[in-house]
């Protein structure tokens, strides 16, 4: 699993913990939606300068296995790559491993669409060469 | 007390509860806030009317003393009313109590201002006559 | 889909919404999860009970597809139904229709699962009966 | 203010913003608690072993003034000192700055006493040591 495009450093913390004692369900989406932001920003794709061209991204489904629970105070790498789904559907592929361990934790597939000024699905060239997706 | 102007009902969900198995501190600003949305909207202030005249409401001050904690699957009851703060602040008094046995659980005062175009405190007319301020 | 054994309302809080003015996407998790124990709970499953006996039921997968997103002070119903997955995992396929027209929001499916004292999977003859999976 | 006795840096995560486009009120308390847990256990202070030996720390009193608010992106540190408010409680003070212009965006006072075996206020002499609370 060399192929991520990006890595992400957090740390559990003891508000994200419900009454089991491990990390509610609904934060790994958290995590993964900031880990995806920041990628996102770091390939210096700006979502105010998209929205004024009409351009909105938006998710359309997630997958995730939930494979063990993170703890209090656990410290993780949260990573990603593209995939191509569709012509017009762009997947994010999404692991979180536990450190200094490096178990995996969850696996996720986020699919994601662009939207254009009609409401209508449409990929800018501009997405999808950034992303590499032939 | 039996001043209160506006009450809500509310259920504790297990997602809000922490570590400690009883609601976490920051959750019960979130009930206070939609009870204080869910009151103004039943007073017939329309926040996006009033965004268009150019005046935005905004919290400057919360107080919250906690008294006893709620837990999984405690029904409660959310209580407010007004009060005038200086020319430019008004007051909410919020309550929350748990039911059935109408135990106190919080007490809060969250101060308000609203801000006019030009970015100056400022309460309109409509507020202050609606809440009763004099 | 006449067939959902469970329904439960609730309304869209605005701490709820994001910067895009909708409900944040990891906020339907928390719904869907709220449905399942209010579920659980109304079909006299004690979860204190069943970890006494050394019982743990956890989410091992969750598939969400996003129809359309729910907005502040959206009202919507929560349904649900169970389906057996394979001998070891059960599923709850749950719906949210945006109140009053009944247009679909969400569509989901959580996979359970039920861990033994020996942190084995096993399903209790209990949760099999009571959720008529044969 | 040169005497805050801990300091830690965080950043702004989109899901914590909310229609107004600014961090929602009730996520600053997420953010102050963080940063207490952070501080406890830099000096060394085992909930777990405190829990033992029958002690439980808990928060009275909030006082949160909202200076300015944060927005997507912004990173700031969180700064906090201790203060002996009586004989039986604590008092965190905690200042929120933004990065890179040291702004102040938020001023709290957090008051937290500790809760003994038989459920009376009572405070170790670890805690008034390790703080300095005469």
């Amino acid at each position: 699993m060399g192929d991520f495009v990006f890595n992400f450093e957090m740390e559990v913390r003891d508000y994200e913990c419900d009454l089991q004692g491990v990390v509610n369900n609904s934060v790994y989406q958290n995590y993964l939606e900031h880990t995806r932001h920041k990628y996102i920003k770091s390939i210096g794709i700006d979502f105010a300068e998209l929205s004024e061209k009409g351009i909105n991204l938006m998710v359309k489904r997630v997958e995730i296995d939930f494979q063990s629970p993170l703890r209090s105070g656990d410290r993780f790498v949260s990573k990603l790559r593209m995939e191509r789904i569709s012509p017009l559907r762009f997947g994010f592929i999404q692991h979180i491993y536990r450190l200094p361990d490096n178990k995996l934790m969850i696996k996720a597939l986020v699919i994601g669409t662009s939207i254009n000024k009609r409401g209508r699905p449409e990929l800018p060239r501009e997405l999808i060469e950034v992303w590499g997706l032939e």
